[in-house]
């Protein structure tokens, strides 16, 4: 495991907040090792740091008492939805209370005439796709994971259908957070655009736990298009892969997914989901819309791939076979952790624009290589945004070493070619020592944001500036 | 004229930054009363308040200089476009100096495979889409007026593409900008998405010079597409020409724009622009994407107009007609203060969930009436954002008065409806007093951050929350 500072802990506030919490929250107080240590838990390289107790809130109010409880003594407050970040996001460096809000997990209102819903943060995507399916309707953010929809939002998780529909900053209306000092605020209504003032909203999105706890979201919703039909084209290299991916861009052709996996990974999910897909790097796509219009796309694509020597170009005919493709590109990650046994996947994150991803997917390749490392790629390629997964033993120091190295190079290259070190996944723990490289002396001025609006530092610390 | 309490003045700073600004800028310094007064100058109906001196800026770091000189002798600063924000925006309460940006007007880099630009603030729309039309690009966003890009980020500016674009939020990647204390940042790269830390972009975009003055702006661009084509189509009533445009919206029909002009309204189109259109409330439609699928959504609109009473349905057949249609749309403003010569045009900014919007403009013209306001509407139907403007005879206290009351029932009846009194328009002067009443606490968190980013409150004073 890669270790990070610990931070200086108020071992006294700490234990005079858990004795208000114990009493005011009985069970919903836990403060158990096993419960601790998962609630710290995340899906990275990082150490597990686990706050000293979990509180299982069931109603806004409850996360204003916590925060005020926490404030007050001046402990570390961690918001926790399921866990799936991938930068340490939830871990507890300087220890104190977790607030664990699954069980918020109501869908308060859905508003079909104008395509928006209002949930609590502790909703599924899977759950809240299941709640919608009857209505015709739709939420399109998909990060792979059954995450959590308050998850998605602190963090601006993004995935597969970015590339048409937009992250969550494109489709989060409105959000409930409770602040630093307890206060609930609202930081909008349900309108579709509005010029009101400083954005709160796409602030506290992707602000990671540390400037509120969201405990309310309203969500744009899409209507399940007519039609929609999948496709799969294999390439010979990554590069010809990405070329046709920038061609299909600049085309303009909506696609409402276009991913792309290396030959390594299709090798994965080859042995992993039982596939017999040709071994080559592959682009998976989907196209929604009318009839006639996903017609179309599907015969624009099919032009577009041929330049570029696209090969087994067949579209799916079948709602089981699209559903199995899909499960393929969702399962990547287990994947991956079949494909060595015993490994760690260290995810990286790097976004460039269009026209560069070609030569940065093709130069990480070639890099992982020369370092001996076993790296899958799968990338939201329309996007320009791409996964290397150094599959490594944590055991060997050598080759953790060479995957940090890695990493490191990867950041570099991204912000070399205009890019970003993380598209979708954010900054936590994993990413601080890239982000003032990456933003400089905004990193400044986040920090002054962040100073403001939790003058205790008690919202997760430890995280993006501090 | 509607009066704005005017705020203290620093003379003794003044004094002293004007002496060092006219030393260091020469004739790029101004004090005029002429240049001052139309620098202050606003649409609307609020007191021009002129700052004490233009500079003319000419390059980023000169912004800077500018901002260092003020902040050390406490001076406003005050960002200047083209001058045509609609809230007060540029007005200076307190003197000082304002930037005007005009001369930074190159477009630095386009990039045409990432379908992204560059470019300084003065660039104006129109002349940045004379740049790209050569090269099969474009840019969506447009207001109506030819503003400049930085006036437009700054004012989180959307307009008749909007519907299917988004708004400035949506089209800006990063900002180049100079903070209070002169400091140069870059808010990102030119990544399609990022999660690097707090979103610097979207909080400066449409902080209307109150956090930041904006230098550089790297936008999204678009393809110019295959095929567009217009229509336009009369409905009976103000609410079915809203219900067909719910029906669009929740069709899912990818609309460009869907404009909706109220009787009043195409009154005064018809005599400004000589259309002899039937005078009955109209929507004008755009259509953009392959010559097939404009075809497609031509024929789905003619369905869903038939089912609301849409008679007249009619799809322009030439570029020149399009044109027209389109210039008559734009002029509407000016249409409007023709339609009442003398009288000055009070614009509102109401949007509310689509589903409302029927409600909300019948409501809203119903009120009109009964006040005895000449008050045209236009909208962007399909974002649910309209603007209904009396046209106001600013000599007739009373008169002015019912308008007075009617801009603040209509804000409280967008906000009942759970939308916002400003779509696009922005806070300005003219609706901080609706701020609080429609952000509630959420008011104290962004003067917090006004405080933290901007602590000596020079940046624009006397807008949005100070």
């Amino acid at each position: 495991m890669v270790k990070h500072a610990k931070m200086p802990r108020n071992d006294a506030g700490i234990h005079t907040a858990l004795g208000i919490l114990k009493q005011r929250f009985g069970t919903q107080c836990q403060t158990g090792h096993a419960v601790c240590e998962q609630h710290g838990h995340t899906t990275t390289w990082l150490e597990n740091q686990p706050p000293d107790a979990v509180v299982f809130a069931q109603t806004s109010q409850e996360v204003s008492d916590i925060v005020k409880v926490c404030a007050e003594h001046r402990v570390p407050v961690i918001a926790y939805g399921t866990g799936t970040s991938l930068e340490g996001h939830v871990n507890a460096p300087a220890g104190g209370v977790c607030v664990d809000l699954s069980q918020m997990d109501k869908v308060l209102a859905v508003n079909a005439g104008d395509l928006d819903c209002r949930v609590q943060p502790g909703v599924t995507r899977e759950d809240l796709n299941t709640h919608l399916r009857d209505k015709g309707l739709f939420f399109p953010i998909d990060p792979g994971a059954n995450a959590s929809l308050g998850g998605m939002a602190a963090t601006n998780a993004s995935g597969t259908n970015a590339v048409r529909y937009g992250t969550m900053k494109d489709n989060v209306l409105s959000l409930e957070a409770v602040m630093a000092d307890g206060r609930i605020i609202r930081t909008g209504g349900r309108a579709r655009k509005t010029s009101a003032g400083y954005d709160m909203t796409r602030l506290l999105v992707g602000s990671e736990g540390t400037l509120c706890i969201i405990t309310e979201i309203t969500l744009r919703l899409q209507g399940i298009p007519e039609a929609i039909s999948s496709a799969r084209c294999s390439f010979p290299t990554v590069e010809s892969a990405c070329q046709t991916v920038m061609s299909v861009i600049q085309y303009g052709l909506p696609v409402a997914r276009i991913e792309l996996l290396d030959e390594v990974m299709v090798r994965a999910s080859n042995a992993y989901s039982n596939l017999g897909l040709p071994e080559t790097p592959l682009l998976l796509l989907e196209f929604h819309g009318t009839e006639a219009s996903v017609v179309e796309q599907a015969e624009i694509f099919g032009a577009l791939s041929d330049d570029f020597g696209g090969t087994g170009y067949a579209a799916t005919t079948t709602t089981e076979e699209r559903n199995k493709l899909w499960k393929a590109r969702h399962d990547a990650y287990w994947a991956m952790l079949q494909y060595r046994p015993g490994a760690t996947g260290i995810a990286t994150d790097a976004c460039v624009p269009i026209s560069r991803l070609a030569d940065c997917v093709t130069q990480a390749q070639a890099r992982a290589q020369e370092l001996g490392l076993i790296a899958p790629i799968v990338g939201h390629a329309g996007d320009g945004n791409f996964h290397v997964t150094p599959l490594v033993d944590m055991a060997d120091a050598d080759e953790v070493a060479r995957a940090a190295g890695f990493v490191a190079w990867l950041n570099d290259l991204a912000l070399s070619m205009d890019g970003t070190c993380t598209g979708e996944h954010g900054i936590g723990q994993g990413k601080m020592p890239y982000l003032v490289q990456e933003m400089g002396e905004a990193t400044d001025f986040m920090a002054d944001i962040k100073a403001a609006l939790d003058p205790k530092g008690i919202l997760n610390p430890g995280k993006i500036t501090s």
